[in-house]
């Protein structure tokens, strides 16, 4: 654990002040969170073929379409009306509500804008099986952690802008499938995540009475540095370097 | 899904018969089992450094730990006293009886012989994410699934003492750390697994009466492939090419 040497130096029963718990969070995406990955490297930088994108477009997918899931199975464990209001409305930036399609629909407009077959994308059946197990292990987390640990595995959107901000600055000037429209879902998710976090990092401050419970929290958002972070291993693995796809996964149509 | 013809030929939902069933589950084995992977022609070849051996024990112990949970699970989900006296003897075999150590520990002498301590092993601390989602993927699956999945995926032990024999002879060949006494887990699995495997295969075959649970058992052994394939894929990614290790994950001491 690298944590600032203000924390470092507390005694390890004592609690942390809002301040130094946030810090300690963000000490955590400065080092542990996916936009330090060789892949997002590639990626933003236009280093990525078709099919290296095409792989990340449809794994990402199921990350995606998992999202809500997850946030349904928080909702299914509180009993606080307030928390399950506020909390529902990322069911509806992902699921749409309105005139909004919501962001999976965004998601797929983005694999078709890469050549991917929707429903092919929809099966999830080519993706990777390592992207699987970390995206249902985050979804399980959620479901049989405490509620404050699956309000806290959250926490990663705290780092989201920034990367978010360098996809779309990235692919807009390096391929050409990037336009407004394709990718709509980055640009959505620049005003929705701050929203998110803003409510979950001050609710889940105020509930941490413990220092245990504010180790908790920290580890929470440390699983999730590494749910985010294993998919992108998984990528590069089948489809940079050495480029082995695992049996059944996705083969990008130059390699097959 | 690659099945032999005389299997693609026949109707949809027409019932397999038990020597089609048991073909179409070694053609799997034949196309997906881990003893394909490159990493294990590395290790059986003697083209694993000391530190690449360190990972791969480092990071199986979790896989080894976990399958009494796994097994325990399955047992909690029968109500069939002689199903679970069978397999009672897996616990056993892994967790030790009478004057037998058990599999886990004789791994844990395994791992001191490759220089690792027992404590920093047990404690799960370095292993990579990835391998934790996938294990965790698979005890959660015998938990979750139909009694005739949770069975069937194990049924990779078909596949498994070729893959013993082949480490055994390479381990011995190319590695100081190899004797008698630090590979004693191997030796001892090429008794245990057919034992079981020879069980499990005429239960499943007898008990699947639809070819939707032929199907269903063909599925989970798939699963259960890329549960150990997807461990290895993340060992090769972090120690040997390219060799980014994950964040908090173990580092050999020549890359410190």
């Amino acid at each position: 654990m690298s944590l600032r040497p203000d924390v470092q130096d507390l005694a390890p029963d004592a609690l942390m002040s809002p301040e130094q718990l946030e810090t300690a969070l963000r000490e955590i995406g400065a080092t542990r969170y996916h936009n330090l990955h060789p892949f997002h490297k590639l990626l933003h930088g236009g280093q990525c073929d078709h099919g290296q994108v095409q792989a990340w477009v449809l794994n990402r997918f199921y990350y995606q379409a998992s999202i809500p899931m997850k946030d349904a199975a928080l909702m299914s464990r509180t009993d606080d009306p307030a928390l399950r209001r506020v909390w529902r409305s990322r069911m509806e930036d992902h699921d749409g509500a309105g005139d909004n399609e919501g962001g999976i629909e965004r998601w797929l407009r983005l694999a078709e804008a890469v050549g991917l077959e929707r429903d092919y994308v929809m099966s999830t059946r080519g993706i990777l099986p390592a992207t699987r197990f970390a995206v249902d292990a985050y979804v399980r987390f959620v479901r049989d952690r405490s509620l404050l640990e699956a309000l806290a595995s959250s926490l990663t959107e705290l780092f989201a802008p920034k990367i978010h901000e360098e996809r779309i600055a990235g692919l807009l000037e390096h391929y050409d499938f990037a336009n407004e429209r394709s990718i709509a879902y980055f640009k959505r998710r620049l005003n929705e995540a701050p929203k998110d976090v803003r409510f979950t990092l001050a609710h889940v401050i105020e509930r941490a009475g413990t220092r245990a419970e504010q180790e908790a929290i920290l580890g929470a958002v440390r699983f999730k540095t590494d749910v985010l972070w294993a998919q992108l291993d998984a990528l590069y693995h089948a489809y940079v370097a050495p480029g082995h796809i695992p049996p059944g996964a996705f083969v990008p149509e130059d390699r097959r």
